[in-house]
């Protein structure tokens, strides 16, 4: 879809005929060490390929396509803007935006600028964006033009509006004309490399489901290697070749959000790997789209189909189409499976019409995006469906860019020299996740308190409880708010869950603790019908509950299995699809 | 052919069944922040698959093959051997050996004692050998039977040898297995962590083709740092599915020898990518054994056809089979071709038979292998094949890992303050390449003055002369010395061989100056033909030399066409495969 459209650049986009790609030294430069920084590589994506298309924003109103080397000089001049701005080295610089050119050209413009990358999750509600700009002290704000009800009135801080159109009467194209003039055309030499690689390069906010967002600042360096090794880390093991021939050749699909954890470092390393790009809104996303846009490019390519961050009717649209054996996409896409683990339902499900399920964990920014991966072992190619789901299921074991990932008895909060001890590898005895290096976060911004907590006994603390089997992998059991002290046993609500999951008419489930006279407390099921099987339950979802409960009698000890099972149409979340279990515990209260 | 023999390790090569694969932490560790260590990837190799089959030696009396989990205990049991025989951190230890698990084992147990690896080449003279070990200071030599004949009389240091059996009684076994003993099954916690990352990886010594061989050390950053983004550099960009995916799935064949510049940090990267590796000896290397080695594995694979290191006559034994287009290879492979730019010929027989050819440049160990690559670019599908060739036989642009390649006019040896000035970007004028970054050697070992002069300018100084092309390329015209001044005019004598290799009949060529009494020098072509043409013009050399000065006539300037041609069965090298010019220049003053 992308070739098929005219377009003409601004004339500020378009670079000089002997532009050279090198910024100005740092006065500490040396011949045989170079500070890591994942700015390096649009300048020599603009060197190497000039020419071909670096990103490409279809499916809009004024659909946009930029070359490598007219990209790279729109993220130049938007690093003179903002130094024109009085953006310092260090400061924070906004974006508030949907996957477009602007969040695009912010991950290297600003970083170009010395200055850190604050990008706003765009569903969160104007108290939350407020609370955010005045924490991180941004001095400077860029937003798209959808999004501009997010802006606190009487913001004192310069506000650009992108109307998203790359016309030269846009204000964001005036920002960067601006840029181009101030300058001078002094073009990349005019710019200082940043002499310290432990800069800080982003600066996100978390969606905490309880309290403040806190601010997870990450370093150039801790970008640079995530981002060199994330693809390899995630895909060289599996043999997908299609993943990897695609990202070589040509189409990254981006559907995870760019503000969501600075996409996991994608927008560097589709630059990186010479990738075209294509920014595409979350809301365009289902099954026909994907095939669409599967079909319409070349031979080899391939999705990054990030499931996390689909609300429930965008997976639902994804999963209807899948029973008809004839509507299998073009080739074999990998889906990337954050945020919960998949269920036997959706790894049948998504094989069934041909995506190849890879399942990470990792704490959004702090991690840079996932740090663990279940890496699949030859011999499960034996196993069932439920089993092979089961195995699936488990966090499994450090990137490469981890130094590691342990499963500890945390020591007292109060301890001073806290010794962290490994739990056995036994697949049952419950600790917390933590894990140290490259990976984790420089700081939470201006908040050293919760640094000193997080980063106590000298890794970072995850406060997710898991389990260690004995080859090594991890299982998250739950966090520990979310276990539900049943009869005085600990029950996790994820092992419930996963068992409540394999129900074949089950589509999504939660379970949470709800008081109880005699138990204290005992699990309560809130339940998404499988669209396929809903219209069979209607009108009779006591007789469904009855069914579940049966189900999870046969797989669950007792104390575990659900008192109530209720079915829903849909179920609360945060604004990047994690389950907010706080409203409905809130509900469950009341009952 | 790997899995066709039985083979039982030593009972010291077998892990404890509770083996945790971490170090022990440095005193300085953080948490958000560890020193880049290409040690880590046998870590969470033999963690994460250890059954997976990791290492291959075959065709040799004792074929052996080794997991990940079997591969890494030896590699510890070699560690703490190392420790146990007084090498401390910082100290060199020498391997001398053929590729075999020998030199792989050291790549990761010298590093994990934190020694330094010092692998010298197996071809070198005894005397040269001598001097290396003298020069480095190498406190353990570790040697294979085959080149015992190497070590100088007399050594002081501890001599191991390896009688490559894998066997309870061989003598590097028994160093193995001391070295378990004396581990007291304190395993990989008995073992401290590297702290800096800028700490010596390996020296390696030139075969520098004048004067004493100098010692380039590397660091362990740079190794990390060029492994991780060698193969996307070399590759990711030109979507060659076949090579990732074989990356990813399986099987590296290295012909490559790991002596040289520490095997282009194949050696880890293989391991990075859980690769399965097979140590195979240059002496096997023939097309019938491409064929079948890569008939034999897995759908998905690579062969690292590494040209440089090929005698005239392997690179003979491969091309003969090209003209029956019967013998393709069973799927593509990717030919890397160094030392010497590829010729259209070479090109089109390489991918007659299934070879993708990728041409790339470097400094041997001094830019931890090649730095620079001919990108291939999309509108070259419609060029004739000397058109491309001619765009291929250029250097091209820097690695990622590289800060990037400059052609500058070097300052004066003695100025203070030198400042490089690019030359033009015409093609035409001849500059000094130089190069600077994480890929450049730490220094040349013990030899300050020089490292001096290599870096002088704050870049390193590659002593290659060359032009930048308007597209930014970089095509190499000389080493200094070897430019021809013919009637006062510089004539370039790699741009003579590029233009006789053009002749259908040349399978290798040479061009030297011979003093010349009226233009003071002439270039002199000594060539090899290729063998299929070679009995045309069995007995009248004379014409062969006749008609190839015509075709130069119509291709070079006068004073750049050769006044001689001979035709000769082979050329004087180094033992990696350089043609050693300055032998021919003996040859020519006595004519």
């Amino acid at each position: 879809m992308a070739a098929h459209f005219t377009f003409t650049p601004t004339p500020a986009s378009i670079p000089p005929s002997n532009v050279v790609y090198r910024l100005k030294d740092s006065p500490n430069a040396s011949v045989n060490s170079h500070p890591l920084n994942p700015l390096d590589f649009i300048l020599r994506a603009a060197q190497i390929y000039p020419d071909k298309v670096a990103l490409v924003h279809p499916n809009v109103e004024y659909p946009v396509q930029y070359t490598f080397a007219v990209w790279a000089q729109r993220i130049q001049n938007l690093a003179y803007a903002l130094i024109r701005a009085g953006v310092k080295p260090g400061d924070r610089v906004a974006v508030i935006a949907p996957n477009s050119p602007l969040i695009a050209d912010a991950h290297h413009g600003v970083i170009a600028a010395r200055a850190v990358l604050t990008p706003i999750n765009t569903r969160l509600k104007p108290s939350e964006v407020a609370y955010i700009l005045e924490h991180s002290g941004s001095s400077i704000i860029l937003v798209d033009y959808e999004y501009t009800h997010l802006i606190p009135p009487g913001t004192r801080v310069p506000v650009i509006v992108s109307k998203d159109t790359g016309r030269a009467d846009d204000p964001y194209e005036t920002l960067l004309a601006e840029g181009r003039r101030f300058s001078e055309e002094k073009s990349w030499g005019g710019l200082v490399a940043e002499p310290d690689e432990n800069a800080g390069a982003v600066l996100c906010y978390t969606s905490g489901t309880t309290g403040r967002p806190k601010g997870v600042i990450t370093t150039l360096r801790g970008e640079y290697v995530e981002l060199s090794l994330l693809l390899l880390t995630e895909v060289a093991s599996t043999g997908l070749g299609s993943y990897l021939a695609a990202i070589a050749n040509a189409f990254e699909c981006q559907i995870l959000p760019m503000f969501h954890a600075a996409g996991w470092t994608f927008p560097w390393s589709n630059v990186f790997a010479f990738a075209k790009q294509a920014r595409f809104s979350l809301k365009l996303f289902s099954y026909s789209f994907l095939n669409v846009t599967t079909e319409d490019h070349a031979q080899d390519r391939k999705l990054h189909a990030d499931m996390e961050p689909l609300p429930p009717f965008r997976r639902d649209t994804l999963l209807r189409s899948t029973y008809s054996p004839t509507r299998r996409l073009p080739q074999n896409v990998t889906a990337v499976i954050a945020g919960a683990a998949p269920t036997a339902h959706l790894i049948a499900e998504l094989e069934n019409i041909g995506f190849k399920p890879v399942h990470v964990y990792g704490l959004t920014s702090v991690t840079y995006g996932p740090f663990t991966r279940n890496y699949d072992q030859p011999h499960w190619e034996n196993l069932s469906l439920e089993e092979r789901a089961r195995l699936m299921a488990r966090q499994g074991q450090a990137f490469a860019t981890a130094l590691g990932v342990r499963v500890v008895l945390p020591p007292a909060d109060d301890d001073k020299n806290p010794v962290l001890r490994d739990v056995p590898r036994d697949g049952k005895t419950v600790g917390e996740i933590v894990t140290r290096g490259n990976i984790v976060m420089k700081e939470y911004f201006r908040d050293p308190e919760a640094t000193r907590k997080a980063f106590h006994g000298g890794y970072f603390r995850s406060g997710d409880l898991a389990v260690m089997h004995p080859d090594g992998t991890i299982a998250v059991v739950d966090r520990s708010k979310d276990i539900i002290i049943s009869g005085g046993e600990n029950a996790s609500s994820l092992a419930i869950e996963l068992e409540l999951a394999s129900h074949p008419h089950v589509l999504e489930v939660c379970a949470v603790a709800r008081p109880h006279p005699k138990w204290g407390e005992r699990p309560m099921a809130f339940v998404i019908l499988h669209p396929q099987h809903a219209n069979k339950w209607a009108g009779r979802h006591h007789e469904f509950a009855k069914d579940l409960k049966e189900h999870a009698r046969t797989r669950l000890p007792g104390f575990a299995c659900p008192e109530w099972v209720e079915v829903v149409p849909e179920l609360p979340k945060t604004s990047t699809g994690k389950i907010l279990k706080t409203e409905l515990r809130k509900i469950v209260v009341k009952l």
